[in-house]
């Protein structure tokens, strides 16, 4: 069909806007008349939404339908940040896209602290990404014999979960039961893949196995949302979701004073009374200031599912006295990331994890995702220093202030 | 300086990253040569990261700093989508920004099935944005004096905290006391703004003026994390921050049948085991499928703060049986939006709330934030609907094997 | 009927166990064949369920049903206890019933460390009991009639809620809308009694009132579960049930190391990564070692409704470096006590709170239960002191060995 | 001493009221002497606390310290309840102990449904007592060696946790992080025994073995509220503690209508609004009517651990439309019941658990307290079933009405 004639079949309605790919010869064509027809439908320009540089060809039923352009976030870097890692070792600069002013600069000096104090250590401590579908028993005594066959056949569904990826790898399932719903946990190695895809298929694969063996027990959803993605919950701080990690460091009392214009006395009361009082009493699964700003930007930046932002916000910060200064640290319980697949492979998003050497998979699978999550750690306790140091000095009105903001 | 002698500088370390300002013409410039200094550090390439057509010159300061480029992110939109709001009326577009695949195809499904069964109507039953400063007292008794003094001076307070905008307005204060620990929660109306830094301004100024009567007592955070600010908590699930919204549909059975593919009974089944029982044996305070998903891209489309998806994350999903249909509503306490301030005026994301007619403030102040809030509740109600649809047909693995992802 | 006629158709099936009362000229004829009837049907004997001292005939109807005797479970007390309260002041024996050893000997050492450093000081921060219906709208956007009709018409609403009690008063309504529900949370003064029957009678009124208006909307149930009763909750942890208060203490560092044989670091130590650290990661409500069995015992003792522990087990203790010593307090957001009602009446319990002198209603309504408040408080205070002490000192599994348990 | 004299020594403080027992003959005159004090010391009369048929003997350093007497708290049963358990098999009368009146009543109604609809099922689906310590690391990368030496030693690590026990099986270690605090929490099975103090002490001598291994690192506290004991929490809702149980019944139409006076659509309606939703935005951890008030009964009168009460309110009621009826179910994850030591020994509530069959251990161990546990569950669900009914009905003000409270 010619353009224009596909633009007035859009119009009047007789062409929805998303089977517009099915008129023209690539998905790019379809973005543009796509834009066109809005522009059109709602007497407005969008210039610079159509302006871009990624491939919407390779994006079409990959990252997105009913394309019509895309969002330009300002992207910066921050660092040198100094990591000790088990996977991340060396002096990195972090890429961050945000709107957020004054984030990136503060985060920045977050990281010349942890830098000037000698690194980051980072701990992963638990690993492995989760589905839980519900199934609907009889009664809750048919627990028993699902449990058994679960046990007993561990192996073949096993093979099942895992026979389409050569990546995944089940780790365990582990059973909760409520009235005569029973939700069965699937924990996986997803290599360096983020997962949540994977053990989709994977679950069900394994699911429709067990179903199989019980013709009277049905799978009512294949998420029973004690999975639990993309909300906030207990069972992800407790359990884990993703990469459970620590990141820590020991600031000297003259660093503190000298880059955080405060001392350590008075930032280990901030912590103490705003992100463990205050989060105790607001009944919140985040103790922390602001793990979600950083987690955000850079998941932003390079491909991750923001999203998922949402359990990345959930965790501890901890400040302690130590010996001639202050032990600073964050637990992650739930940060989920990946370096390949989703947006990872977007051109920018791909250049951005480039800056960080770690666009791809790792030597070994599961490499480059242990990096990545044990850089965001470590940025994240540089967004937490630089913000509890700020509160504790009481500058953080003036910086919105200053900002313009 | 010249341009090769400020990157040598940079290069060798003798001008930080975030110095490169202070040395250049223009904001623009100095985005240039820290993208080539971060190319040559990493020995690595970043082409599309530099095309970029937002304009550095007004984002310098305001929203970003270090920056090197842009990050482009898909975006597509979803409708028309049919809204009975007291505000939202009509048909809409909405922008949508993301690289999961399948859900802008999914949310327009559900876009579908909302338009063609009347619409959806919105309420929203609370507004006020919120900061709650943590002051230490000497004894929990001096409780007493200063929730006195509140109350008898709440209109000096009022004033100090209003005296730099013409938009924010305190509400009231709300004390929690803990310990020696006395919390005070101030709501603001704040407009078609978000809010968050205007608050944390007037919160700071209104904290200054009590603390100036009370010599002894002070003011340790001015975030007390009772606000509670992009971390899950149960303060904002039960007593709302931002927009508390609800929107809802009723959906006849035919409709469910051609669109989901499904019926009430299964639909509701899915709902009750899934997102009520799952998410309660979980501890989450998310009873939803995946409010996150969509909140997430509608808010990177538009230029909101991405980090609080974490509190859009929360609330509810409720389908019950109605006269030959479902009764299907997604509640969110805590919905932050803005069409001023933040990313709202970056280009791509004006364009975006171009597209929804709400490019910078309403005709009275506020009216455009609340359009904005029923815009994306319904958006939210349409990607439930999809999703839920889904898993009752069981097609949930097959569209993330067909999308390949 | 004869005894034996009457005992032989229990035991037969004819007449069943919840009817004797209606063959016997007392309620307490009835429990003495009621107790012979299980004695007989169970084959056992019940020699000392059967002695006892409290008058059947009183407790018939108010107290219990199906009554065959009583159970014992030992009573003590500690003390002195020294309470600087607003309401409680002086040196106090606290009565309290466990079958916990070491309890009560740990509890008294606490008093004698609060005693020691001058008393408690307690702060009533907040007073009122709730009851929350759920009305079904029909659309939420029922809501705004519902609550324009409230707030129009409360002091019509507040006097049919108040209709049948000298004592109960209507504070305040607040409402929270899921969906097409609403719940409407009703917060009462109920003076000396814990309130729950009055206030389930005065909102019962009160929503009968509300839904003559509106014949299309039905209160489903007349509690909510926002209430909330006998349930862990944010919302109880947050906005309060019963009184809301404080008891602490300062403890100067000889008495530390006297008393308890530790030092302040070490207390605050404990109490930090044990009571905030652990609780935050547990999800729990309750950032204390143990309210629950002191509220449990004092509660046991004075009649106090037992179920109520579960609230009263919410709260947090807060350790903190002072001036020569440590600043201990504990804080307890949903405290419920009665002096009047409920079990306060049966002899032994009537007893025991005339050891307190707070038997009965206060000279001004509301006086005695707010002392009772003060002083379980301050032994909830004490409890806590001296298991962090113990647990400091590492005692713990060593007093267990030494009690034999 | 002459009981004049040591009464006389009390009176002007020269003996505290916790040394009596140093100077008399027995532990049941220090009783007497005791209260004779405080009626002296507070001018009050303890005529009733004195009469009492417990043994002091018994009592002493056992279940209590600082004895004056004993409360009296009426108890009945409810009956008969049939229950088809894996432990508990046949028609059961239930002691139960209480002040609140219609609570045995109602619970004797939900026992009748029960019964006529042929009795309750119940499966415990997990079993085991938790004590859980922190330890102080010295960097949160210390948490491998530890856990490495754990999984290499757990055969020696379980023999020392069980060595002064034969009843006492360690089952697992499940270790949390939280910065460089290391949370272990040991699950153990403690036969017929609720198990708190036994964990205590075989985690206490586990702990000292591993610490012996790794002189720098210190256990901060025995318990580190991970384990979590009377306090309200995710992680017992999520991972069990104690037994983990389900107890539910189809409840046929017909007998939902002549014994509820009520219908299906009803009662599973106040279910969802109230239950589910109602305790969804309330925060709460009980999604249910009133789990506490049967729990704390029973517990009252079999001599169980009243302040655990807190964790046997957690859990969920859930009600299915079924063929012909209602699918009825209480899930209980944290139910801590024992049938010795404790209260359990004590004469009244030895003889209550004599009604039952249980009184001591079981034939094989652990087999009297997983019965306990069913049968506690099956009242539970006789409780839900009666007041849930009520609610549907609109009985429940009526009834506090009759009752004259």
């Amino acid at each position: 069909m010619e353009k224009e004639e596909l633009l007035q079949k859009i119009l009047n309605g007789e062409i929805k806007i998303y089977q517009i790919e099915n008129f023209t010869k690539t998905p790019k064509e379809a973005v543009e008349i796509r834009r066109e027809a809005i522009q059109k439908l709602r007497n407005t320009n969008l210039p610079n939404i159509g302006k871009y540089t990624i491939d919407p060809n390779n994006l079409f039923g990959k990252n997105i339908e009913n394309m019509i352009g895309a969002v330009q976030v300002p992207m910066g870097v921050i660092g040198p940040l100094k990591i000790n890692g088990n996977y991340a070792k060396g002096d990195f600069y972090v890429p961050m896209a945000t709107s957020e002013g004054a984030l990136l600069a503060s985060t920045n000096r977050g990281a010349s602290v942890i830098t000037s104090s000698g690194g980051a250590i980072t701990t992963i401590f638990r690993d492995g990404m989760t589905r839980a579908p519900v199934l609907r028993l009889n009664s809750s005594r048919d627990y028993y014999k699902i449990i058994e066959f679960i046990e007993k056949n561990f192996d073949e569904i096993k093979k099942e979960a895992e026979k389409d990826s050569k990546f995944r790898k089940l780790i365990k399932i582990v059973p909760y039961l409520l009235g005569r719903n029973l939700f069965l946990r699937f924990v996986f190695d997803t290599g360096d893949s983020m997962g949540m895809n994977g053990v989709t298929i994977g679950t069900d694969a394994a699911i429709n196995l067990i179903e199989s063996y019980f013709p009277n027990i049905e799978s009512i959803s294949l998420s029973g949302n004690l999975c639990t993605d993309k909300k906030s919950s207990a069972i992800n701080l407790i359990e884990g979701r993703g990469k459970s990690i620590t990141a820590e460091v020991i600031i000297p009392n003259d660093i503190i004073k000298r880059k955080l214009k405060t001392d350590s006395k008075t930032i280990i009361e901030v912590n103490y009374r705003k992100n463990l009082l205050g989060s105790a009493q607001a009944g919140s699964y985040g103790f922390n200031a602001h793990f979600a700003n950083i987690v955000a930007a850079v998941f932003l930046a390079t491909g991750q599912d923001i999203a998922q932002v949402v359990e990345g916000s959930q965790g501890f910060t901890t400040v302690e006295e130590d010996t001639n200064g202050v032990y600073f640290a964050v637990t992650m319980p739930s940060l989920e990331v990946a370096t390949v697949g989703g947006g990872t492979k977007i051109e920018t998003q791909k250049e951005a994890l480039g800056i960080l050497g770690l666009s791809g998979g790792g030597k070994n699978s599961g490499d480059n995702s242990k990096t990545l999550s044990e850089i965001i750690a470590s940025t994240v306790l540089a967004g937490e220093i630089s913000l509890i140091g700020a509160l504790a000095a009481r500058h953080l009105a003036k910086a919105h202030i200053e900002y313009g903001r």
